[in-house]
């Protein structure tokens, strides 16, 4: 089967790879109709996180379950499902607890590589939340959106406290920023603040439900967040970059007592224990718990309440996935959708 | 009056202070029959801190009011009060979200000086709570320590999630970590493992309802607390230190998805990004809103329901205050009580 692999910085290349099969009673294979390049990709892509190269790519993935191991018994051949980044058994005291992305027996799909034509599940039961029929095609990018950054913008929202009566800024305007607005208008955020220079997320944001844009960064733009907030800052600060400024950006932008909700993946981050400590801000995240949410998700997408598929401004054949990882990286598209 | 003043590390003095009287029309006059040094006072006195010297000492109080302002409405000449270490108005947002050690008003008791005889206490009506009624003698101590200790703990117990079902784990030994473990009691948690080598700390915190002790700290201590949970860590960790290893024994003792709460005053503390993002918990902490608890306090402390007024194991009168400093600096008490 074909599949991307990175060789290198900026080096992505399709080539054949061995076409996956069952090797644990708990695996699911899966034929792959849609996959997708994710913005913790372009880390590597960029040289900014180590790698044993080469590797193959990709974490986020919907597909048609084709074969199941002797032990799978929820799941079964001729289902679409929905997984997620990291497979889960679902079952442990970590998953019943919500945090499915920690499970005991957690392992990782990028490693295995979703950007291919077909790929293994492991703990299949677990991981895998099947759609309740075979959906229309328009619906299949929803649903690949699902599987990271809507299930990632998701649970920055609920880490972030995002409810009724909250003023809910968002640092980041990627997709999983543009869904964290999403998610947090779903939530009943009363009031959402986006913080985008780009014209075309920022009116993507506004047609998620943001209610105001702030296009300042760092210190002026928590200046701006106080502003729009009678100088306390917001309720709840989602926050998905995951660099030193914007971290610092979502913490110094919440009101004591207000809550952070981060997602993306921390690079050299380090947090100053006595700011934080006087901040009295609460903070959590993580890699999101995707699992989780996917019953809700798959639930609203399938009845058309939420239109998350709407991030991939660009789909390309999986041959092409090179042009992809160029148009992410230099900020040509918001998000790449790849066919196999 | 006569009043604790410190010169510089090593050296506080008692001496004669003038008296306060009302600055502000929401001022109260107390006479404080009781005070106490505080583990944060240490900072200071052990040069870790800098300061303007010299400066007055203490933030923690019980009075007898005096005299108050003209705006001042609900205080009484009369009353017996406890208050905190922040004045706050108790009306602002973030005081009716339950933070009011960030009022937007907050003025800090430390920079007026605590440790003497009477205490000007701005926002009196905002700051102060009253007992139903005069209390008996024995009864001073544990209101006392409801004006920081307790309320500090409480706060890390609360901000830990420490509840029916959870383990708690609680990281420091002092007065504070000892009524996190009260307060983890009392909020009912199933289990908590108090972390202490002090056989007389190890004894109160049995008494307050510690199940398990563990001496270890540190990597073997966390390997510990896995070992007693299962390998997954508490769901709860009160931090009650405020050093690096602390704050990282805490962080790495709790479960994916469990709370941390910290209330040990960060000092040199960094949190590295990446491995708070994987470990998955939450975080919350900071100067504890004691003024939110402090009614629930009074009420069990004036019912006999809780006696956190124990881990004053010295009392001297305040022109001794050196020897207290002294005596919890090389961790010969556990807490000072002086009375002016």
């Amino acid at each position: 089967m074909r599949g991307a692999v990175m060789y290198g910085p900026g080096d992505v290349r399709v080539e054949d790879r061995s076409e996956p099969r069952i090797v644990e009673a708990t695996d699911a294979i899966i034929r792959v109709p849609a996959t997708c390049i994710c913005g913790s990709d372009l880390w590597p892509y960029r040289g900014l996180d180590t790698a044993d190269w080469p590797m193959p790519m990709g974490h986020e993935y919907v597909g048609i379950v084709e074969d199941v191991g002797s032990e799978v018994t929820t799941i079964k051949p001729g289902q679409f499902v929905v997984g997620s980044f990291f497979a889960s058994d679902n079952t442990c005291e970590i998953c019943q607890a919500g945090y499915q992305s920690s499970c005991i027996h957690r392992q990782g799909i990028g490693a295995i590589g979703a950007q291919a034509e077909y790929l293994r599940v492991p703990l299949a039961d677990g991981t895998l939340v099947a759609t309740p029929d075979l959906p229309a095609d328009d619906l299949v990018p929803s649903f690949l959106a699902a599987s990271d950054v809507l299930g990632t913008g998701w649970f920055g929202a609920v880490a972030a406290g995002a409810g009724p009566g909250k003023t809910v800024a968002v640092v980041g305007d990627g997709a999983v920023g543009l869904l964290g607005v999403l998610a947090a208008k779903q939530l009943g955020a009363e009031r959402i603040i986006a913080m985008s220079r780009h014209a075309p997320r920022q009116q993507l944001a506004r047609e998620y439900g943001a209610t105001d844009i702030v296009e300042e960064r760092g210190e002026d733009g928590v200046a701006e967040i106080k502003e729009l907030t009678n100088g306390l800052g917001a309720h709840s600060v989602i926050e998905a970059v995951g660099t030193q400024e914007s971290m610092m950006q979502a913490i110094r932008a919440t009101r004591p007592g207000g809550h952070v909700g981060y997602v993306g993946v921390a690079h050299g981050v380090e947090l100053p224990g006595e700011e934080l400590f006087f901040s009295h801000v609460h903070l959590h995240g993580g890699p999101a718990p995707v699992r989780r949410f996917l019953p809700e998700l798959i639930d609203l997408i399938w009845n058309h309440k939420i239109d998350p598929g709407r991030v991939f401004d660009l789909e390309l054949p999986l041959e092409q996935a090179d042009a992809g990882y160029q148009a992410m990286d230099q900020r040509q598209a918001i998000k790449v959708l790849l066919h196999p």
